[in-house]
């Protein structure tokens, strides 16, 4: 039998206090059965166990009303740039006289993701000084000589002619897809986009096809335009998932009034079956056991830009919802809730910045698998990162030392248990492992996946989509064009 | 008259306690008569001037003999990776036993400058952990949580033979081209050589044509080896110019020898001209004018791999100890010796290796140029890094705060006061700008450059190697091929 291996694993807490060299090369002899590397038990040892650290404020910083049993966030205050209602009328007639940016969806992403502070301390799109120190770096020093991790650059492209309209001016207006102004960017200052350094910088790779690259910036300007942020009103979607749309402040509320003393977060874009469930549910027993009273999980899909193939945003908010309906995950622990940011897929780079992003939010434990905001390389035969490198890249990340990274143990559905359990190297050939493409597969044929594989709610959800999809190749199949 | 540029700079101390914002639309349109953008005086304002800080020491460190005005080793101690004398014969008749491991002779150069404590505290070829952490943050963390810079991986690549060949050994004997047994590399860990990332997250581009990456990384093995380095004695080339390769340790003596109270280093790889000797001449001057009493120039040529069209070592450092003989540079304060690395040509990202070696020799002042370390883009016609991006990255690089960054403010030749001065954008008419280029095209024709360029003995020099380039070309020759 050939199957499309994915590799569902579970947290394990390490205590450790210095870097470990991790015997990488038994590591990469551990195989499955069907041919695709596996983590061994030793590929757990090198990460770090972080004690939770409160980051000292900033000086002259504004503290925001949150509780001191959650983390800090970066910079120390969460940034908010949404004007308050009595300034919105003055500043949106302001921004009618100001030279106009135009926003891709994209862009509209960040201007969100960044209005809410979820990038905190940043609190616009980044100047040069910013984005040089994301792409060399991986990390921002403040002024008062703290570092804070920012692995992605969150920039604003622009053409010349855009840049030229501009002119000397200090603050331009940006309107949305739909020509509506959404904020004003101040102080601002142009420098050169140079795309190549850029993607190269990022994703370790300039090989054609990774797909933000291809959305976002071979097509961008040849500009980028960085200032400080002022946002006209909450970004809103009208797609039905607003409500799912938690800012990193209303997430702190939330875990407060829960009683939270543990927020793990769980960052994910497909849909969650049973091994993820087990891997959650271990992880807030662990937590129990390492003593904390009232561990809270954050399930927490990303809902911006997101690749072709992925599942839609909709449809995976439907399973997830299912799933806490059918009580695979407790409600009374879990939030689910919409990560707003575009999806780069650059893997160890990227990663951090999922990480970051939750701690503005309130968590303080991350959990991270195998190869995260990883795919395969878009031109060989390839991962394009070193599965382990995720993990490895952020358990040293600068900034991040506050947050207690949880690595995965493998799970997979064991055939014996009809269940999904931890993975047990021992008798590997009882084990099955269901990637997105085996479950299409049993979507299209009418066959259930194996029993424990996923809730039956969550799964008729899944079939749901992969038939309306089925129909949508049907309707898309015209006679093909005979070439010459 | 058409003209190949090159600026020459010279060091300006702006005091500054946060990285400020650049005006740099402004400054890209400053414009040289001849079409290449220069600096303006607005492109030297947005550097930090630091203050010359002690990092403690770390825990437990063994701090060398060195007096203690001068600026602590990265890691607070200088690394020395030479076996003692006594120690010599076992190791040696230990690493007949061990697998082998063969050296090329960048490998080799790279021995050399790990065993000097030039990348202090690295003590080998770096590990995984290592070389991920230099290839995203650039920098590397301690046990103790302090950082140090580390911007490029210095790291071992063996090939599939080899790697079997070493099985599951600990230790492996490092031999030199030759076949000597050079060194011994102790408990080793064995990763994957992901050259393309690699090269994307080192140089920013992966476009074939890059020197170092066609030199040591396009033809190496699939894996890389790490571990800590026992050298079996000093590196010697036996090149007539060995007693110009002073260890860190030897330059900190010969620092103390002089009684410096401030060390500032210049890295090159070009003859020295009127318009370099102007810069440090005025950064000693500067210097006194700061107070201190005695600062010393390290005047610190590049002496490993360069790309075939550089100035060769021995002719180089034949002129620049004209340039001392002609008193255009103070004998008296300034030293001259090799900088064992070799080169990357990488820009930003080496840069900061450069200052940071720097650092562990002693000096605590660094004076950086335009465009440091670049060099033409291998495939566009531009050059492969923004100009101004070497000295911002380094400005804000981690573990370098301690470095005085001195920027460079531009330097030509003028034309009516017939020596090299500062550039003064008010009559840029009258300065000229001479490149390698142009002085070849000077010694080709027999032409001498205007009069107060370079210093007579300086000159002869280049003229003798340029005329050999000649013969080497006529001796090549050869009838040409009738293509098909």
């Amino acid at each position: 039998m050939s199957l499309t291996i994915k590799l569902h694993v579970v947290p394990h807490i390490i205590p450790h206090t210095a870097i470990r060299r991790a015997p990488v090369a038994a590591v990469t002899n551990v195989k499955l059965l069907v041919g695709k590397p596996i983590y061994g038990a030793n590929e757990l040892l090198p990460f770090l166990y972080r004690r939770t650290t409160r980051s000292r404020n900033m000086k002259g910083a504004v503290l925001p009303a949150i509780k001191s049993s959650l983390i800090d966030p970066d910079g120390g205050a969460l940034v908010d740039l949404v004007v308050p209602e009595g300034e919105r009328a003055g500043k949106v007639s302001e921004a009618e006289g100001l030279p106009k940016v135009k926003l891709t969806k994209v862009d509209v992403e960040w201007v969100h993701v960044v209005s809410e502070g979820w990038a905190s301390p940043l609190r616009g799109f980044m100047r040069e000084d910013e984005y040089l120190q994301s792409l060399h770096f991986n990390s921002l020093r403040m002024e008062d000589g703290k570092v804070v991790n920012m692995s992605l650059p969150i920039v604003l492209a622009i053409d010349d002619g855009t840049k030229e309209s501009i002119g000397s001016a200090k603050d331009v207006a940006l309107l949305g897809p739909d020509g509506d102004v959404i904020a004003i960017l101040r102080s601002i200052e142009i420098y050169k986009h140079n795309k190549e350094e850029r993607i190269a910088r990022t994703w370790g790779t300039t090989a054609p096809g990774l797909p933000y690259v291809e959305e976002s910036i071979t097509q961008a300007g040849n500009w980028l335009i960085g200032g400080d942020l002022e946002v006209l009103k909450t970004i809103k979607y009208n797609d039905g998932l607003d409500h799912y749309r938690l800012s990193p402040k209303e997430l702190r509320k939330e875990f407060d009034k829960r009683g939270a003393d543990a927020v793990f977060a769980f960052q994910l874009r497909n849909p969650v079956h049973n091994g993820h469930a087990l891997l959650m549910n271990d992880t807030r027993r662990r937590l129990l056991d390492m003593g904390y009273k009232n561990p809270i999980l954050l399930l927490h899909p990303l809902g911006g830009f997101v690749k072709a193939d992925d599942v839609p945003l909709d449809v995976r908010m439907e399973q997830h919802s299912k799933v806490l309906e059918d009580k695979v995950l407790d409600p009374e622990t879990t939030i689910v809730a919409i990560f707003p940011s575009p999806m780069h897929y650059a893997g160890p780079t990227e990663v951090q910045w999922h990480a970051k992003a939750r701690i503005n939010a309130g968590a303080n434990f991350y959990i991270v698998g195998r190869d995260p905001a990883g795919m395969g390389h878009p031109v060989e035969k390839r991962d394009l990162y070193d599965p382990d490198h995720g993990k490895k890249v952020l358990s040293m990340a600068p900034g991040l030392e506050k947050l207690n990274i949880l690595p995965f143990r493998v799970a997979a559905y064991d055939t014996v248990a009809k269940k999904m359990a931890f993975f047990d190297p021992s008798r590997a050939q009882d084990f099955l492992f269901i990637s997105g493409t085996k479950m299409r597969t049993f979507a299209k044929t009418g066959e259930n996946p194996p029993d424990g594989f996923m809730c039956p709610g969550g799964w008729k959800v899944l079939v749901k989509y992969y038939e309306s999809l089925q129909t949508e190749d049907t309707k898309q199949q015209k006679p093909a064009a005979v070439s010459a």
